[in-house]
């Protein structure tokens, strides 16, 4: 017997990854590079690239050809890839060519707009948009709930998180909200005793574009193969040969571009890390959203606001902006871990970014399902805000529910991953820990080289080769356990832990 | 009787230009910003565009649905949109796919090989890719040629610039040589009793890059259309909705960058203007690349070099590189029209440039019709430079024959449409001085709406409606006349036209 058709398909698959070069890239610069009247011709470029790739995943011989290749003798990394393929095969021919380019078009258009939109707070015009991304994220849930047997939402939120469900969701954030608040109450009273001075601006963007690039190159992001740009919300994009990331400047705050960048430096580097001998495959891909935000987060979290890091990062910052008394190391760690309940989930410490995930997540659940319409969110957003939060948001819908790009762009479902993604790093550094238990002492020593290669060898350079729950058991021992997350931010923020 | 089949035509072209647009994106993406390890992807990606192009401009149903197209009763617009279509169908079809692809990855690697090897004067490592480019070169204009039954270079050439033969081009290049070389001789003993202040840098990048955009903004550039950014080789790249162009930094010449702007922003205004009634057809593109050159050279030869505008510039280069006496207007304009031979085509002075061209139509005809081969091209560059410009470029390859991107990009058949250009250029300043006799006076007052409102409504907004002869003529009141040029540089170097 032979793998003729595993190949055939491999090759497939190989020219949908170029052609998915080509939409990377023109996706990136619509964000970071392109003015405001490129945007109409963008649209129907990229939506022309919508249903040309769709029309070749969902070529009608490859049913045929995926079913002929699974009965033939693959190697275990090909039978992943096969698994991998047949999901996409799956997804993709749940939803009509029609659907998938009115999708492409009409979240380009909300999106586009959305950026002149949120700052002038018209919601409004930016409700005109999104019924209609709603009512087409509706259609494709319910058309991938009937392929894959899922509830609607979680078909959609199953695009970003193979395997999990919004039953599994909410126990993991049913589980957080017993014990978060309490927490955040205490970690504020005893930060109150402890005043952190402030940064004293301005910034100018040249200096905290030399920090940002300095810090990467510590982080060891490859210049020779990716890029550091501006964008209106922070991402990391490209692929994995030349990955694009971008930082938002402000000049009164210099803290904001340092975390987004180094944030974005987490996703950029397993991207540039995944493996090359599968290059073009599904199996060569990122895991999933959640594992990627795990990357961004225990780079940004996990290790860039721990002591040791903050001590490497404070000389750099008096480098590139000039000495003052904030940007002493206890001082500086003071202000990376101060938690304080505000209104912008980008800029949210620790501690309250749940509070913000929990709120989406409950939103648009219920947005896609239909119990609520588009118009119904900025009060529901004031009444979680103030219930999660304490938070009055009423009026402010800039620093509301326009705040985000997600769902202008349609992505539904993608919000929790966010919080997986946290619980995940901090897994992940609690496995570091164990098999490097002066870890504390050698990053502080500026060995970044434990966490590196843990993060190669167990997560990078598996790609997609396990389901979530497989790679998160041979890395970790377990499936994801919220313990550790817990146990992290009581050590951090209380000094020890309970659990 | 009606248009359905030319309507489907339009159709199947307007989505041709939703790939074109991600195409050209991607294109300009890879000159300007992609970092060294993104270009084996970004080629293979490319050359899946072209491939996909290709075969979407070859579907065989093309062929009889142009013909019935013929027949049906469509409007001088639709049919001029018909005659474009044909050209382009008839070169696409001319060409297999299997070329199409071996081409855009040669040229790719080729390139991009050629911008490390240029400063290392590599010779011997790019020659390897080069005569993979000029084999398929060959391959590709004998193939054009028995399609179209011109010569295999002319054929080459049609691709840039229709209905221009190499004959044509001797004629008028020879017409120049006749005349040019002891023009030369008279303006550089002329000039020899002027000497001009030279400039004191350094120019730090960001000022010049300020003073580019101030002088962009003068030249009705629209900022929201499109961008400037820096490569190794300026170009004028993007969408007509979204034009890219891109100039270079020298920290010890600011007159460079400013050149280079000015000439991109003739390119991107010609683009930006097109018509949008028609946009995605043929019809609506840019007539030829010589006509596109007479835009850019209208802008940096005729406008930006005549008094004048100079006396415009002047002060923004001391606002943004501080005052100092060799910006003076009278020396800025003196250095702007310095004569002095050198080794740079881009670099050179308006009288010295055609002999650039002269030098590189020569070897380019000649390996193209296989007279000579790629191992041939420093010998005759060193003799050509000695006998047309009185230079001797001897061991410098870096600024010989290796400086050029058009060749490592598989363009042959590009360079003379520079020189056409060159003579469009002072053909429509000697028409717009017809109908603007004060025009000196008014360009002086900063008023640039004559210039800017002939080249609209003459070139601009007739896009490709009529062939190129048809196009001057309309615009002109004659075909392309050498004597208009000649008359140019007589009047601005010597002070009198004899002819």
């Amino acid at each position: 017997m032979t793998t003729a058709v595993y190949d055939e398909l491999a090759r497939h698959w190989s020219r949908l990854h170029r052609f998915g070069h080509v939409y990377s890239i023109v996706s990136w610069d619509r964000a970071a590079m392109m003015p405001a009247k490129g945007n109409e011709a963008r649209a129907q470029g990229l939506a022309e690239m919508d249903a040309l790739l769709h029309s070749l995943r969902t070529e009608p011989r490859l049913a045929e050809l995926i079913a002929r290749a699974e009965q033939e003798p693959l190697d275990d990394a090909a039978r992943a890839n096969l698994r991998e393929i047949r999901r996409s095969w799956t997804s993709s021919n749940a939803l009509p060519a029609r659907l998938v380019e009115e999708r492409s078009l009409a979240a380009s258009r909300c999106e586009h707009a959305w950026r002149s939109q949120r700052p002038a707070a018209d919601w409004p015009g930016f409700l005109v948009n999104l019924r209609e991304v709603v009512r087409l994220a509706r259609e494709e849930a319910k058309l991938l709930a009937d392929a894959t047997g899922l509830a609607p939402y979680d078909a959609l939120m199953d695009q970003y998180e193979p395997g999990m469900t919004s039953l599994e969701v909410e126990r993991l954030f049913g589980d957080l909200q017993s014990w978060l608040p309490g927490l955040v109450r205490e970690v504020r009273e005893r930060q109150a005793g402890e005043p952190a001075l402030a940064l004293r601006g301005p910034f100018p963007k040249p200096a905290q574009r030399a920090l940002s690039l300095d810090v990467m190159a510590l982080l060891g992001f490859d210049f020779e193969a990716g890029r550091l740009d501006e964008s209106t919300h922070p991402f990391s994009g490209g692929v994995p040969e030349d990955t694009r990331l971008t930082t938002r400047y402000r000049e009164d705050d210099c803290i904001q571009s340092l975390m987004a960048t180094i944030h974005e430096t987490g996703h950029a580097r397993y991207e540039q890390n995944l493996p090359r001998a599968w290059l073009g495959q599904p199996v060569a891909r990122a895991r999933s959203m959640g594992i990627h935000e795990s990357q961004s987060l225990a780079f940004e979290m996990q290790l860039a606001r721990g002591a040791g890091f903050v001590g490497r990062v404070a000389p750099l910052l008096g480098k590139h902006l000039g000495p003052q008394p904030a940007f002493e190391v206890a001082n500086l760690q003071r202000l990376l871990t101060r938690v304080e309940p505000g209104l912008i989930r980008v800029d949210a410490d620790e501690l309250s970014y749940p509070a913000h995930v929990i709120l989406r997540f409950g939103i648009e659940r219920r947005l896609i399902c239909g119990e609520i319409e588009p118009e119904d969110i900025p009060a529901l957003w004031d009444e979680g805000m103030a219930a999660l939060l304490g938070l009055d948001t009423r009026a402010n819908l800039s620093d509301g529910c326009m705040q985000d790009v997600h769902w202008s762009a349609g992505l539904f479902g993608y919000f929790p991953c966010y919080t997986l993604g946290a619980m995940y790093a901090a897994q992940w550094f609690a496995a570091i820990r164990r098999g490097t238990p002066d870890l504390d002492q050698r990053i502080a020593a500026g060995d970044l080289a434990p966490v590196f290669d843990w993060l190669r060898d167990n997560i990078w350079l598996q790609a997609s080769r396990w389901t979530t729950a497989e790679l998160s058991t041979r890395a970790s021992g377990e499936a994801l356990n919220p313990v550790h997350f817990r146990r992290h931010l009581q050590t951090r923020y209380l000094g020890r832990a309970t659990v």
